[in-house]
């Protein structure tokens, strides 16, 4: 495969010419010293600006399907009366059509890679594949939730370590611990221990599942976590709202990392999750959207204004700058996964970007690009978004995607 | 003028013909039965929605030249070294090339009105009056502020009432009490009662006006308004974040509005407004966006977004509904500036409305439409924007957006 440049594109303040050769950045140098390669597709990005790819940290991508499905339901009349119900009804094959619908809207707003908690794996794990993105695919684990006889397929899989690629990682996810005997979490923590994978679960998202867990154990989710040997570098917690001093204490001594899901948080009434508080007790911090269904995007760029907005409220002294909060939407989650010299545009890492366009109204004037595509932009602004060194998305179009949007409607009208 | 008809689009659930007259919708009916029009502009309008314009009730239009300069920097070294030096050196040509980059991202953005509080106002008329939309003009009142020439150049203004017309209306707007003597803001409450103009002001922003307040008179901003007699349904307040539960009754009582910013407010610190109390106080509520120097857009979605999220954040019971959250963004906001009939998609009621692509993947699936205009999707999903029965944006392009752009890249430079 020949080499890819990006002519002419502007990164920090420098029009450069960054060369993509296989699957990274291989050279990165200013336009006006411009060098010559042979065999390489030669790409005009005149007025076009690079930035890090977006790496959401948490999400549920079918529930595109219940996008919006009955909002303003009180939270467990939602869940009961609505939501199971109709998660009930869905196939390996619809689970397709609403992680295809998800990529797709991913890839629009510029996310390249998710970590997904959901149902039927490999029908997303297919879509990944095809579509050209990354994932960390979670073999979700919950023995309330499932048949004891799924449960051991879950267990199988892993072991056998199926579908592992280049671009598509398998994640151990204990769905949460009220999800779970003591029995199967322990199992889950041993198993990712035995096979090197990542553990990641909900983890004191709400109030009641804190004050459940001191009613049953005496101590915190965190220090459940702890008591159990899970907390390590590979630990990765969605949500982390409730947290206490010691909680943050035991999640920094080890490197575990919080997901903070603030649009979520706010929509299901859990609170706000304290990312300066957070980051003051040197966590490494990343940020996810969770899923459609309480959000009701995947939109990481919204996710980050909304993060960076919440660290301001009562103070807007700088504690979290607009590159901190870029990284965590960026190299943050890819880091939390394992996947590394990712989120950055620089030599030798992953050739992950988006092409943001300088001509649209919302990145005029540019006093500082961060800022604006943080809190000014909106996705129209991006032009294309490139995966591993490939475009997934170009002047806008993503391959299929009207087919995409009309199986996922002809889907959900079947399923209602 | 003849006639429009917007052939087959979904309003609510209902496929529908809507003909505008004039600058109204005068009949909507089913499209199964469809009627005929003589000389009348027909418009196919398949997969697209109709839903209620934007109503921006709070901004400062011609800021867009200082979006993102020098975020992250505290509160008071942000004004003073970077903000006023800027505007200080703008020009009324300046302030006309920043209100057209306003104006154009607004309508990107499906927003047909703005309440603008800033200088060089007759710019400002001049572009909201070429490009389609309406507006609530300030003659921005402050006598701390602006020279004694000018200040006696503004009541004259009001006194003419220059530059009124069918889509724009002039607002006497004091720019706060801490930029005002008293003689000074009384003297703009008495002309505002004398020529029948909206009052609007800041109001409550920061606990520091709120303090100062209290040092300097012994009650609230709110206490004082009322003693100065300002307090009436033409009064309008700008942020309103920190009301007690006086203000809140005395708003109340005489139908005074409170315009909320909420991102704006967290952006810079001021805390975050109750928006689920001040309607619980049976407040009349509308949005705004403030400037986009602190927010950094005028985005009324995302603003709508935040808002309802910010109700739920502790409690997600249907306190506030994604029905009373369009309200506040739409019909609320033309009402609080005497714009009556705006704001809904009625027989009789002004023509101003957005046109939205039902297959952006975002509006994907739909099971409820004002759920995922809310919470779901963002400016790439609105195709058309039509203001007083005209379009001001049709399929995605504005006229001269190129040039308006360019204009402000190259005004800014010569302004750094």
């Amino acid at each position: 495969m020949g080499k890819i440049v990006l002519q002419s594109v502007l990164l920090n303040d420098t029009i450069s010419d960054i060369v993509i050769d296989g699957n990274r950045f291989s050279e990165i140098v200013p336009s006006e010293q411009r060098k010559q390669y042979d065999n390489a597709e030669l790409i005009d990005c005149s007025g076009l600006a690079i930035l890090p790819a977006f790496y959401n940290a948490h999400t549920h991508a079918a529930m595109t399907l219940v996008r919006g499905y009955a909002d303003d339901t009180p939270l467990f009349e939602w869940l009961n009366d609505y939501i199971w119900p109709f998660e009930a009804k869905l196939t390996a094959k619809d689970i397709e059509i609403g992680s295809r619908l998800a990529v797709l809207e991913m890839i629009k707003s510029g996310t390249v890679f998710f970590s997904d908690m959901y149902w039927h794996r490999e029908a997303t794990m297919k879509v990944v594949e095809e579509m050209g993105i990354r994932a960390a695919i979670g073999v979700t684990i919950s023995d309330v939730l499932t048949s004891p006889k799924d449960l051991e397929d879950n267990f199988t899989f892993l072991k056998q370590h199926k579908g592992e690629s280049e671009r598509v990682k398998l994640v151990v996810m204990p769905h949460a611990i009220y999800t779970n005997t003591d029995e199967c979490f322990k199992r889950s923590i041993a198993i990712a221990k035995e096979e090197k994978y990542v553990l990641h679960t909900h983890l004191s998202e709400t109030s009641k599942e804190v004050n459940d867990c001191f009613l049953q154990y005496k101590c915190t989710p965190v220090e459940l976590m702890e008591k159990w040997g899970a907390l390590s570098s590979h630990f990765v917690a969605a949500h982390c709202v409730h947290f206490t001093e010691k909680d943050k204490k035991l999640f920094s001594q080890v490197g575990a990392v919080a997901v903070v899901n603030p649009c979520s948080n706010l929509k299901l009434g859990s609170g706000i999750p304290n990312i300066v508080s957070l980051l003051k007790n040197n966590i490494m911090v990343a940020l996810g959207t969770d899923g459609a269904s309480s959000n009701n995007n995947l939109d990481m760029r919204e996710e980050m204004k909304m993060a960076g907005l919440l660290t301001k409220a009562n103070d807007a002294s700088v504690i979290v700058s607009k590159n901190d909060i870029l990284k965590l939407a960026t190299e943050n989650g890819a880091k939390a996964y394992g996947i590394q010299n990712a989120g950055r545009i620089e030599e030798g890492w992953l050739a992950d970007c988006i092409l943001i366009r300088m001509d649209n109204e919302r990145m005029v004037p540019c006093h500082d690009i961060v800022s604006n595509w943080i809190y000014g932009a909106d996705s129209r602004a991006i032009d294309s978004v490139m995966c591993n060194g490939k475009f997934v998305m170009r002047n806008g179009h993503v391959d299929g995607e009207d087919d995409i949007v009309a199986e996922a409607v002809a889907c959900v009208k079947r399923l209602m």
